[in-house]
């Protein structure tokens, strides 16, 4: 990039540049302008509109695994150029360490989502939420909690610190939700954002409408929200505050997610002292998080909190680490720690420092006296790592003043509900580490601290081999926090996308709760047409098609024939009196997995045929003993039905039934089977 | 009740009076004073002061299932007063039939909440929230998300036309939670709510400082607040709107949770015609929700969605129906609909009226001419039924003003989705009603309509006869709407109690997870003391007790014999051409039953001993083919251990692992077992 060219929006399927020049925003290194940002004259209302109109109808056309497909083709094509990313990454400040964050980690996301979306959602548009929940005594009238796709936009307001990956840890569970998306970056670090988002665009993917960007102020965005829609927004707690006052959120409703920036902090336990492996991960741990992007990430450790009789040893320790950080330009040859965003930045961090010094001393770094490798350091927007000290328990500063930058403050405690209360002081935080070998410790942390965190993250020798660090969120863990954090929750698997989506309580008759959510339901109506269904292929197999088997007699000679192969001579089988003696039996009872197995071999159809393996069983109950002579019948009903795309198979759950002789259910049981999508298969295997 | 006492507020375990003579509270019925309320010099931040550091504690200490004990025993208490409490509820203009659902179904939702503590949440002060999540391909560090309590206070402000279950509805789930509550009645009808509340303390069961009582002003109250604590608002968008714009909820992000009256809708079917069982089920629910509570409920049908064909029998048969609804003082012989809670809340009514007549007519009631029994129609606040029919497609009043009085408008749609876009335009509600026989209909209505309600109730004549109707929210499933419904969610069993708690990620090694979770999980420590877990109580058992037997080796003989048993010849077992052809196999393999019963015959303890019973299996997967000649080894774990309260017994979860001789998992599971608390048992049975 050789001018400084002006960032465009994307509005409703074009580029749209700004009625003005725009504002110069700088690079974190040189100084130099690498593009300007504007959006004067945009239509913000009709961005909104598009994403109704357009995105999120063409969005909810496809199922979960048709739009997880293009969340992976989409994540595989960034991957592909992420080089080129990276090096415009260097002009934000950011080392390819850094980068491994925001630009790998964005991608990771989008993957991560579309395996979540292909593995734990179904292959349609709705999502069931818990089994059906019996209402009446008769059966015929249940309740089933479904989650829909909300009609409105995402917005999303994010940070200048992670460009990539927050724009894209937002996207990907709105996409898979159904939801279209505004991405709204912060202006500081936009033109990356807008050259990933140029290149999504380009991949042709996406449906017309689904995401846009907005390149330059919201002003005037949220007037247009109500309550089908949504707002993420990632930044500080002030202006977290003056969204949430907006008439969209106070009268309209409309969803409103914050995750602001929090004091968080890593706990040494009490077990951990010098000479442990765990004191030397704690203090690997502070260093990390106060050098990854200069110290700019939300979840950075803020306030290291230790005993009082290792609070010496542990500032030594970081003041030996910290002496080996190589402060200078993203690329240049040894360089550790790169450059702040902005010169703004670096201002307001020192400022931050001043207040933190009036209950602590700066015990390492000195912003007036660091050396920076590859950049001119009057032009750059750098500063070394600055550690404090606090051994003032009633110091509010080390609590309350965040410094957005390489800045950490060691704090010391007494006993570990002492430490508990100390992490509680951050008022409510992202992320706290604990380090301690001793899951009791843990144990009482977690009911100590939990509730004022969104994620503890507990680092001992076991772990620290693959532990992903105490900043980093992961797309399958819930990413958030209470109270000073912002109250708000992202990510965490199918709980993120799930977030966008409403939840309904339908009410209704098995046939009705059968036909609303794709899964048969107890009591509905079964087909029987004759055709064993297993000798259906998944184009032929409709859910409800069933068939029923037995009955077999169960004789006291079956029993003990079972018990003597099996090796299972349980007395309660084996032995009338002591059987008889049993609260639960009263007399010698058949074995649960004889019952099943029989059922098996009741129901099981000997040939090939479109079923090809049966891979397991779930939620297996032996609810009424059998004693010898009864006799058993099995139904067999299919219940969900999950085509596996690019497989020539899928998944067909079906529901089991065993009853006695008087109809009593003997056991009930879902039998998981993989069936062929067509049956012969089209072409020889 | 002879006098107009002065009701008292309950605050820090002391009864507590204004020191004014507090504002009367009008009888609904004769217009006499029942009451007076005020709470000068109350010092609210006292109160939560006093919940977060007695009440908050005290119910902490106590686990999911001592709390749930301590609901039903409550619950049960009120249920032997509650005729007492009926009589009372006469004066808010309550009939019998409206305090089924007041009384009878608050003290119903202790009971419930009783039920899903016990058998839906552990033993234990903290939530698994799904099975841990590897994070690395080692299995040493591992997620799992867990609910703690807050550590606040639940303030609950409530609506004046459900004075009892309002208050209960919210304090269940929060207690269940171990959140104690701030009980803020609606003046209107406060004193029945007292009444409840002093029956409550009365008993004496409650930990000190879990409830207390606000009778009168709650000004002042939120800005005692914070991101511990939270907000359970009923009552009108506006006042929702001014809550949720307090500092304690945009700056300190206070949890709000608002739900508001809306414009709920029922719809005819298409294929409901006149004839129908489901003409008729439609037009008894809309007669039931405008006259149950006179109207007054937040749930009614406020619009009656019909074809236009069939509006006017939709109007004819309402008005013949309607002509039987008898007006009069609760408790008079006859009356079928009772008074309106206030004089002020009848001129409301019949203001929203004659808003409402500027696109539609007035077609049954007249507000100047009815009859009313038992009461004198000119001191109580009476209406009669009010039916309006608008044909104006574009007329926006039936979908935007309320009256919340014993008033429905019948709207006429062409074709279904015009169906749901009409309840669309209701921007929110909490619950629509849906009358069809159709599954097909239903689908469509759900996914076109869910995203704007919290609950969907499909009623026809399969369902009918258990359908607890369109108006009354269950205690397992959720209650409240998006968009002008407020955008909160109450109740919905489990999920009410995980609103009062928050959701962390816990990252940790095997040994940590199962430290914090009181579960095991794989890769963690075992322990195989020599003394077969089987043999052990709940008194003595511990998690990770372990078992490991076998190997035991599989033959084609084996193989063939339990087919020929069972009768499972499925080719996989039988043919090895067929079987080397499927994809899966490859040859010949051992069949999954087999699997799992020898390893029941290599784990199980013969003898009479703790182990009652094995009652279940859960995720079960079989993962590698076993071909004969290969060799099983079963582990068996202790995983889980749930006492039952006033039992003699608890459940136990065994985790499960085969493998074959390479050490690769053939089959994993879960193993439910009932276990005594002691063996032998303290006393013979």
């Amino acid at each position: 990039m050789t001018a400084a060219p002006l960032l465009e929006s994307y509005v409703a399927g074009h580029w749209w540049a700004s009625a003005d020049e725009g504002t110069p925003l700088p690079d974190a290194v040189t100084g130099e302008t690498v593009a300007r940002i504007g959006s004067r004259g945009l239509d913000v209302g009709a961005m909104v509109d598009h994403a109704r109109t357009v995105g999120g109808p063409a969005l909810r056309e496809l199922t979960f695994h048709q739009r997880a497909a293009l969340l992976k083709a989409v994540g595989l094509h960034l991957m592909g150029r992420k080089d080129e990313f990276s090096a415009l990454s260097h002009r934000t400040g950011a080392t390819d360490g850094d980068n491994l964050v925001d630009v790998d980690g964005g991608f990771g996301t989008l993957l991560s989502y579309a395996s979540t979306g292909r593995r734990e959602l179904p292959d349609d548009v709705l999502v069931l939420d818990g089994p059906p929940t019996p209402l009446g005594r008769g059966g015929t009238f249940l309740g089933q909690h479904v989650y829909t796709s909300l009609t409105g936009v995402a917005v999303q307001i994010n940070a200048f610190n992670f460009p990539v990956w927050g724009m894209l840890e937002k996207l990907a569970p709105a996409f898979l939700a159904g939801m279209p998306t505004i991405v709204k970056p912060a202006s500081q670090t936009a033109y990356l954002t807008e050259a990933v988002f140029r290149a999504i665009v380009e991949t042709g993917l996406l449906p017309e409408g689904s995401v846009q960007l907005l390149a330059g102020s919201a002003s005037g965005l949220l007037d247009h929200l109500d309550g089908q829609d949504l707002v993420g927004f990632t930044g500080s707690a002030s202006t977290a505050a003056l969204l949430r006052s907006h008439p969209a959120v106070t009268e309209r409703a409309v969803r409103f997610n914050a995750e602001a920036d929090s004091l968080n902090c890593s706990v040494l336990g009490p077990d951990a002292g010098p000479g442990t492996p765990e004191f030397d991960l704690f203090v690997d741990g502070v260093v990390t998080e106060m050098t990854v992007k200069a110290g700019q990430k939300c979840t950075a450790i803020r306030r290291a909190i230790v005993p009082r009789e290792h609070a010496d040893a542990v500032v030594e320790a970081l003041r030996a680490k910290l002496s080996d950080v190589v402060v200078g330009a993203p690329g240049a040859e040894g360089v550790t720690m790169g450059a702040l965003a902005s010169r703004d930045q670096v201002a307001e961090v020192l400022r931050a420092v001043e207040r933190l010094r009036t209950h602590a001393s700066l015990v390492v770094g000195d912003p007036d006296r660091f050396d920076v490798v590859g950049a001119d350091r009057g032009r750059g927007a750098f500063l070394p790592p600055m550690l404090l000290r606090c051994d003032d328990p009633a110091a509010p500063e080390p609590h309350d003043v965040e410094a957005f930058g390489p800045v950490s403050t060691v704090l010391t405690y007494d006993g570990l509900d002492d430490a508990v209360a100390l992490a509680r002081r951050g008022q409510g935080s992202l992320v706290a580490s604990l380090v301690t070998h001793d899951p009791d410790v843990a144990r009482r942390f977690v009911l100590g601290a939990g509730s004022a965190h969104g994620r503890i993250h507990v680092l001992d020798r076991d772990d620290a081999g693959e532990s992903t660090g105490h900043g980093s969120p992961l797309p399958v863990l819930v990413h958030g926090g209470p109270g000073r954090a912002g109250g708000g929750e992202e990510l965490g698997g199918v709980r993120g996308v799930l977030h966008h989506m409403q939840r309904t309580a339908v009410q209704g008759s098995p046939d009705v709760l059968t036909g609303v959510g794709n899964r048969w339901v107890t009591g509905a109506t079964r087909n029987d047409d004759g055709v064993h269904p297993f000798r259906k292929s998944l184009a032929e197999l409709r859910i409800g098609d069933s068939v029923t088997a037995g009955p077999r007699e169960i004789t006291l000679a079956d029993i003990e024939h079972f018990a003597e192969f099996t090796g299972d001579t349980f007395y309660a089988h084996m032995d009338e009196a002591a059987a008889a003696a049993n609260p639960l039996f009263g007399g010698r009872v058949a074995h649960g997995y004889l019952i099943v197995s029989w059922a098996a071999g009741l129901f099981v159809d000997p040939d090939p045929g479109p079923v090809l393996a049966n891979y397991g069983v779930d939620n297996l109950r032996f609810l009424t003993p059998v004693k010898p002579g009864e006799q058993v019948t099995v139904t067999l009903t299919c219940k969900q039905i999950t085509p596996r795309g690019g497989a020539d198979h899928g998944e067909v759950r079906w529901d089991a039934v065993v009853v006695d002789s008087s109809g009593s259910p003997v056991a009930t049981y879902d039998v998981l089977t993989m069936v062929a999508k067509e049956w012969p298969p089209a072409s020889a295997s």
